[in-house]
Formats: structure tokens, sequence, C-alpha cells
């Protein structure tokens, strides 16, 4: 490489390491990653355990769709390899979160196995939750609260995961929640639970 | 556009919001966007910004390329299409540490206005606050700490800015620190002073 790189020349002495990060904030850096079909409940279950970890003075943040789609991967479609692209930075952007402390709660459909495998593969061992939320395409297709299966069925939609877009079911989750068996919140339990025993929830 | 959408069904009821997340924190947050010629102190100021802020209980993170450019934007080069992508992603994860409450400070030599200017223009008015880091290029080359200025005159890197590529001084920085009147710690105190004066260091 023969192009301008960075110099960061940093003043190493006393610089702040990420453990007096967690120690300021009484917890330790990780990534909840939720995987699953649209309308399994992932947001759902996101929004109630980001809730439950603030409540308890935790600091945990959530990327979603929202806040991700809109902004840093709106250059972005959904070809395979948009969609590669896709969860690569959203992983990249989760390990810093981590890297920062914080409890970062990403919820995206990541249909594919190694897009999600790659992810792992940035973070170090227990950084990185996989958690499925596992509902049966039957299910979600009866939820459907925006009519998307139903235009997807229709051809209005096209590469619709689970439609006529493949979701692969992960391999090796931390956590599986069956939505058709558990509520939202008790999901959202069995997560902090995880994060509890996990030893994350202290520095 | 015809393809899959998030659905995002969130669950409004109590969702965290940013002022939950500023309140558990004590602060407000907000991007420092350091910006300067190579050698020009940048790195040394936002790592003495960063050991103070902790110091005092504040939740800061530094981007920077160390932990970028072999990250999120590993993929970039250093055309100037490359370069302008590299600035709006880190301005996008900026705005997302800001959103989080986190004192986000980034450190980038970002050399072109128009990139600076499409950052700031993502955030809120307060949240994007422009440090220049400023010094005479003679002086950024007698510094010279890794002899990058040097390989760049003998042709041996391509596209140094300051050499063979422009640096566009802010026209509207918020801080100017002049690095060859003021010490880095001096320089630090500077920015300190700034976020308590604008109100950043309470919630």
């Amino acid at each position: 490489m023969s192009e301008q790189k960075a110099t960061n020349v940093t003043w190493h002495a006393g610089a702040v390491t990420r453990h007096d990060r967690e120690r300021l904030l009484g917890q330790r850096g990780v990534t909840l990653w939720l995987t699953g079909l649209s309308a399994s409940g992932k947001s759902t279950i996101a929004t109630i355990v980001e809730k439950r970890l603030v409540e308890r003075g935790k600091l945990a943040y959530r990327l979603d769709g929202d806040n991700v789609r809109h902004g840093l991967n709106k250059n972005l479609g959904f070809s395979a390899e948009d969609r590669a692209e896709n969860i690569r930075r959203i992983g990249e952007v989760a390990k810093l979160f981590t890297d920062a402390g914080v409890i970062a709660i990403a919820s995206f459909i990541s249909p594919y196995q190694r897009d999600r495998d790659a992810v792992r593969g940035l973070m170090a061992a227990g950084e990185f939750v996989e958690v499925y939320v596992k509902v049966s395409l039957e299910a979600a297709e009866r939820r459907d609260p925006k009519g998307l299966y139903k235009k997807a069925r229709a051809g209005e939609i096209k590469s619709f995961t689970g439609i006529d877009d493949p979701y692969e079911a992960p391999v090796n989750a931390e956590i599986v929640i069956d939505t058709e068996r558990s509520t939202p919140e008790q999901g959202a339990e069995e997560v902090l639970a995880y994060l509890e025993k996990a030893g994350r929830l202290t520095a």
C-alpha cells in the first residue's frame, strides 16, 4: 500500500482503556444479535430488553432498520451483495459500540448464516450473543402486522425473506426464543438472565 | 421502492428515549470532530480529551483510523469518492454514538469542507462540534513523527494531504487550536471548557 495512512500518534501514557469505560458503566460491552423472520418479534423483544437494561442503570443501544438503513447503509440495496455489506457494516458498528462498553442490541432479519458468522468472527469470545427469534413462516404470515407478507405473496414486494428469499435458521445461536410459545416479555427475560449469568452486567 | 423494507414493529409504550440514556450517563451526546493535517496533533488532543472526560465519569469514545479504517471502512481506498464515503460513514457512526448519549471524538484529517459540512448536516444544532487542529504545513513537516511527509515528498506515498492533495481549512469551526502556540493539554482544556459551557456534561 503506497497511499496515505493514518498516523495516529496517540498519547499512550494514560490513554483510556476499554476496561476504564466498562468500570465507569458498571457493565461489559456486548452485542446481542437478534435474527429472525419479519414479524418474528425481534424489534419487540429488543425494545423490552433495552428498556429493562436502562431501568437497571445499564447503557444499552438498539441498532435497527430505523437508524441504520436510512443513515449508514442508505447507499445499499437488497441484492445478495448489498445485504452482505449491510450486515458487515452493522457488525462493525456493533463492534465499536461493544468496544465502547455499551450493550448493543442489533435487530435485523440477517437471513444468511455466513453473514452472521462473519460478524461473530469480528468479536472476541463472549462478546457476540446470537439470539434466534424463532417463528414459523405460517405464524409470521398470520401476524403480518404491516401486510408485508401479503404484498410479497402478491408479488408487490420482491426478494422478501421467507417468500422468495431464503432464511437460514441459526445453527449456533446462544439463545433461541420461540415466539409461538413465549411472550416477548418472557423472551426478553431470557436474554437478561443470559447477560447476568455471562457476567456482562458488572464490570 | 418495491423491495423488502424493515418492519420495525417497535414496542412504543415505554421504549427508551435518548433522554433516558443521557440521564443515566449524566451527560448529553455530542460529536467532537477533530480535523487537521497529519501530525497536527489531533490524536494527541483527542486522547487527552477522552482521558479527562472518563476521569470525570463521562463516557467518551474515540473514532479514529485505528478502529475505523481496518473495520467499517476497510473496503474503501483513497480516491476522492472513497474519501468522501469514508467521512460519510464515520459521520453516520458518530451520529449513532451521539444518539446513544456518548461523547464521540472523531479524529480524522477529513480535508474537505463539503464532507465535514455533510456530517454537520446529519446532526441537530449543538451536536456537532468542529475542532480545527491548526498547524502550518512547515511545522507539520518538521514534526513528521513517522516520516510520512518525507515519503510523500519523495513520491513514495501518493495523495498525501498537504503535499499532493488539498487540505481545506474549516470556515466555521466551533473551536480552533493552534498547536504551534498551544500545548496539547491546553488544547484539550479548551475543548472541555467548551463542552462544559455548552451544557453537554450534564443531562
